[in-house]
């Protein structure tokens, strides 16, 4: 059955999932970076953007794992990109340069509409208007049998998961304090959501849990 | 040089230190008890609370840890027992029956007044009702050159937090969710205190982190 997950997703010990001031230089907030210590040497992630080397072992199976059976993504505007409010022109392609590592459809929750956006590699950038259940929808249409994961920033999980729409979640705790900045499970419940603490593994660089229900 | 600490401080994955509904038979909060789980095997714990045997390794070495040069405690009133309002009576002595395993001058923060309570193996009770300040200057008094150790609850290690008072902090975060309770990072900015996380270690049971200024 297809489910919607978050994976892959970092928290620090204070709780915060991005640090505080995002920019275009600091896509997570200052000191965010932190947070992803230990997905950057892992194989899966110097496959996607390194040499194509990386390391295998806890980090890199979670870091996998996370892209298996995924059939389309949700992402929110800020994890999109810096601009805000209307788009000014077309020239704002994400992060990720001309092949992103979706290659498949990713819905990308905005205020303000704009025309699909096809990219190399088999991914095509949706923008949704009409909020979070429409996007939920048409992921869930676009995936069929396989996983909707949405992809974040903090602010968007935490939208899905109070509305009560996500089956699974893997955080990564990481060693880490940013103080300030985007507190992930800040005022939810997720005992009163049924999630329970299904799996927990820990590497050198992390604690893994996966929260289900 | 004598340093006021946080140690074996037990917080889940959502960011609580106790579950909610405190009581008699709940002292750390409905849930609470999963907090603790990678303490109770230990040989530290088993020695003062069990029959003596127990598991050593990472557990228990930062279990053993927090009470290395501890010279004086300092205890929040839910901390020492659930009685609210003005004491009634002697008859409530803390949660640890008549030789209470801290075997030192122990302070307890409260509103109302009480005469020291001297118990059986070295320990003794005084309650302190000028704040946290008051407390840790009797405290740090009592330790001479050794440490003070702040022991909880979690409303109690959040003031001395966020007056800059404490030096180090040992959380051990657990696998589990409480949903609710009481968040013991929460609006307080780490960073801008000083801390950073100085080591962390994994074990079966837990992610130790030390967190430092």
């Amino acid at each position: 059955m297809s489910r919607v997950k978050v994976a892959s997703f970092g928290m620090s010990i204070d709780g915060f999932s991005a640090g505080p001031r995002q920019s275009l230089e600091d896509p997570l907030g200052i000191g965010g970076t932190s947070l992803m210590t230990w997905l950057f040497p892992t194989r899966t992630f110097q496959q996607m953007h390194g040499d194509g080397g990386g390391e295998v072992g806890t980090d890199d199976d979670f870091a996998a794992r996370g892209f298996v059976n995924v059939g389309a993504w949700i992402l929110g505007r800020n994890m999109f990109g810096p601009v805000r409010g209307p788009w000014r022109d077309d020239s704002w392609k994400g992060w990720w340069g001309e092949a992103p590592p979706y290659h498949m459809p990713v819905f990308v929750l905005t205020h303000h509409a704009r025309a699909p956006l096809v990219m190399q590699g088999g991914t095509t950038f949706h923008f949704v208007t009409e909020g979070i259940h429409a996007a939920l929808d048409a992921a869930k249409k676009a995936a069929g049998n396989r996983d909707v994961r949405i992809g974040g920033g903090a602010d968007t999980v935490r939208q899905y998961l109070q509305a009560g729409l996500v089956n699974e979640v893997h955080l990564a705790l990481s060693p880490t304090l940013l103080g300030q900045g985007e507190a992930l499970l800040a005022g939810i419940d997720l005992t009163a959501l049924g999630f329970k603490c299904a799996e927990h593994v820990t590497s050198r660089r992390a604690m893994h849990v996966v929260l289900s229900k």
